[in-house]
């Protein structure tokens, strides 16, 4: 776990600027440049809809600023909430009328910081929702969902909230969009090894050399059990065992599925973990539409990887395959 | 360094399993299934382009088969080149009647087995040409250049040369524009990690906590020196003086740049790294068209990052920015 830097003070500035540079349909905004927003301004008459959360997780979260997706994000330091102020600078840059739709990972400091940033602008007659993404079911018991946290499945949600704000819905109808969004995607991680925090360069966690921690968290919150790895089918098979049964999926449901890697576990591990998760959702008859398979939300260059499952009706089908297109993914 | 997988010996046939699962625009064929094809067969009266070389790269050599890129991809076991019958088979699978380019990375086993295929299928009267690349300017002198190894240039190779062909251009024109393709590309890697082969269980190299080797290949071949990591805009330094004076660039020149992770390496520090590039190649006047990010030519989760520059006439610019879609990278 080395990691190419300069000072790791400045790691998250000069992520942005390269970002940027090499992006320049992203821009930096606020006062201390940790908001990124869509050159070109809000799209007037839109509902815009705005993020927020630590640096550490690319693409996620502001890697999904783009068309038919999210209109401006809010950056926080490495595994660190945004601040207010950058919060309110988002919200303001992806306001083009229609009122803006605040959708984020169900984390404490992100949510207090976009608590008080919503209030301060309905203050100045800004409409407002907000909607929290807690998909991780290896968080909390399915009877404390609002303490779940949110991971990998937030992708699914804004792509289908942006697909719906881009096709002209109301911010009522957008907010309830995401929120039937969230409530239909399930999620779980398996770490084999920690990052680094570039400010304290130290390891997130530790974690013997045959072990896998089974349920953990992306910032290396503790999961379910840690134990001698498993292989791939038999890892897929117990992670499925925990995501499905809440779907409450029947023979002929659709689904969509997201296997994702936590950064250093490579794209032929994930074909392995796609290969068995599709031969179990064959065998109970359950359709998978427009997989994902590759690195949509991450911890820098921790091993490991998470399976997002998300049950579709028409509408959320529909809304996956709008046209999209951020640095980081393209539907076309 | 731990995987996530089954057994190891089945580690490139699951995985293909699971990306032609994932994306049924690609198929399998072949004997053993190590041939990666579009799905719907060649295109009649365009030039088809074939690749193919060892597994462990992905999204290097296969990703790369879809609409505006490749035709088909032999497919060998890890680090090792496809055999002689899959390169036969990929060139039969491309061949649309306006003959066959072998595009492949500078490597002697691919090199023997695509020559003994072109010459089984000019016998049976398919006409076949065929253009290596060798980028890396870390693996052999100037002088020498027969001598080096491709690495992640081939990607803007093989994008030029899919341009062309999808534009109707003549086997020999597609060949000769590859040709200049490759003359116009120079790349160096660092890499800080080694990998795991799966067969073997065993690292590709070793390397100390400290140490980087500037240079080195992606198989672990060695680089031109080890010693204590310096910090990324010392690293892009470096690498851009090996890189930049073979392509005898003046103020006003375009050219295009890859920083590509080897595996582990996250998007976060890659920015870091096109950050300085970027710099450097202001403060000479020299202009980044198209420039990439990413993950295009891997070694599993080795960590390191290679940086790809490729000078652009308006001729390789347009191809450059020409439509193609493969599950890896869309250009539209």
């Amino acid at each position: 776990m080395k990691k190419i830097l300069n000072n790791p003070q400045h790691y998250v500035d000069e992520m942005l600027d390269g970002l940027c540079l090499a992006h320049p349909q992203l821009q930096r905004q606020g006062d201390d440049g940790r908001v990124i927003v869509r050159t070109g301004g809000p799209v007037p008459g839109k509902v815009g809809i705005v993020t927020g959360g630590g640096s550490g997780h690319l693409p996620v979260f502001l890697g999904y600023v783009g068309e038919g997706l999210l209109d401006a994000c809010a950056v926080g330091n490495v595994f660190a909430g945004p601040r207010m102020d950058d919060c309110m600078t988002a919200m303001r840059a992806a306001d083009g009328g229609a009122g803006v739709l605040q959708l984020y990972g169900n984390y404490g400091g992100d949510r207090m910081n976009f608590d008080m940033a919503a209030e301060m602008l309905e203050l100045e007659g800004m409409a407002v929702a907000s909607v929290r993404v807690a998909d991780d079911v290896a968080s909390a018991p399915a009877e404390q969902r609002d303490k779940r946290r949110g991971v990998a499945g937030l992708v699914f949600v804004y792509k289908a909230a942006g697909a719906k704000a881009a096709a002209g819905a109301s911010l009522a109808e957008v907010a309830a969009l995401a929120r039937k969004a969230a409530d239909a995607v399930r999620s779980i991680g398996v770490a084999l090894t920690p990052c680094v925090v570039p400010e304290s360069g130290k390891a997130s966690f530790e974690i013997a050399d045959s072990e896998v921690e089974f349920g953990m968290g992306i910032h290396g919150e503790p999961g379910i059990w840690r134990g001698p790895l498993k292989s791939a089918d038999a890892l897929v098979d117990e992670m499925l065992d925990h995501v499905l049964p809440e779907l409450q999926l029947a023979r002929g449901d659709r689904v969509t599925l997201l296997v994702n890697s936590l950064g250093a576990t490579p794209l032929e591990e994930l074909y392995i973990l796609y290969r068995r998760a599709r031969q179990v959702l064959d065998e109970r008859g359950i359709v998978i539409a427009h997989p994902l398979v590759g690195r949509y939300a991450t911890s820098m260059e921790m091993a490991g990887a998470s399976l997002s499952v998300m049950k579709l009706d028409d509408e959320l089908a529909g809304l996956l395959a709008a046209p999209a297109d951020c640095p980081f993914w393209s539907v076309r």
